[in-house]
């Protein structure tokens, strides 16, 4: 499919009609995500992928549509991941077995320094979260391409998802994304006019 | 072009070749973005297209690679938008003319008051900015499959950016985004194995 056909048709889905979705296409879902894009390449994101229906009932309470976890097949939490000093090394060393010149790892190596290492966990975690919505975009976008359905949802207790699925510290849930097949047709998209967007 | 290839061909493009891209091919993308997800659909972005090239060399001293800012055909300003009243006005004024049944009016109501109105501006303005994140995935994806590249970019002086376009108080630039025509091919993906990124 198309990608402007992709953006047409991509919908936050409410209910689930409750298949599972192969392996397969979760594999290839993750792959969109894992090619997203992030400011210095830094890929500040972890995802627990949940398909257990026993952890999708657990989970139910501590999100704002029950339903919609518990008729979802796939649900990936997405967490910023803070622990800005292992991104940057393994981004380095990414750089060095690829050959990249010296003279851009050292300006990467600063940019590094001036835009997250100098920054406090709460702001790390900000960075970090825009990020995530970027690999979040190509989750929602990539689902539809794939076939499926999905739906972004930030109404959901982040702390009770760290508890049950023991999420490590310096790791921060902060949107969830229940995957399936919708349950139902989708509504018609309501968006501002253009001229309403543009400044 | 299917999305997966789409993704596989996107790049960060650091400097474009100058030449202008098709008023038609930036309104197709415009469109793109239009039609991105946004929690409780409040969309709260306002883009600010430039493409007046005294315009690009008078922001350019104000982004950290002012060679890429020069030679992009145009770029796009991503304002995260605080002012939460109106937008919450003007997505139930269009889900009422959408004929959306009350009792759902009601609970999306109830949501943004929880979510959003709530919040000060500070948080109002990170709440906004992950909307535009979402917003800016489509416009780097969305270039590539329209046929032309884009660079997001976050090491840019927000309020060099305000001062110079005459930004309102409750818009905040978050990230920019040049568009145009890559002047080299594009680099290796470097990612984080799979397994990196699974929690």
């Amino acid at each position: 499919m198309e990608f402007p056909e992709v953006v047409r048709q991509r919908y936050a889905t409410k209910r689930f009609d409750g298949r599972t979705l192969p392996q397969g296409k979760i594999d290839e879902l993750l792959e969109l995500i894992r090619l997203a894009p992030s400011a210095l390449n830094l890929q500040p994101w972890k995802i627990k992928v949940i398909s257990d229906p026993e952890m999708k009932a657990t989970l139910a309470p501590a999100t704002g549509n029950p339903e919609m976890t518990t008729t979802a097949s796939h649900i990936l939490v997405f967490c910023a991941d803070t622990e800005m000093e292992t991104l940057v090394g393994k981004t380095m060393d990414g750089m060095v077995k690829a050959g990249v010149p010296g003279q851009i790892m050292t300006h990467v190596r600063e940019l590094c320094e001036q835009m997250v290492l100098c920054l406090d966990t709460q702001q790390r975690k900000e960075w970090s979260t825009h990020q995530v919505f970027l690999a979040l975009g190509n989750a929602v976008n990539g689902a539809k391409a794939l076939g499926f359905d999905s739906c972004p949802v930030t109404e959901f207790k982040p702390e009770e998802f760290r508890r049950i699925l023991n999420v490590p510290a310096h790791l921060f849930p902060v949107v969830i994304c229940p995957l399936g097949y919708g349950a139902q047709p989708a509504n018609p998209k309501l968006r501002f006019p253009l001229e309403d967007i543009l400044l």
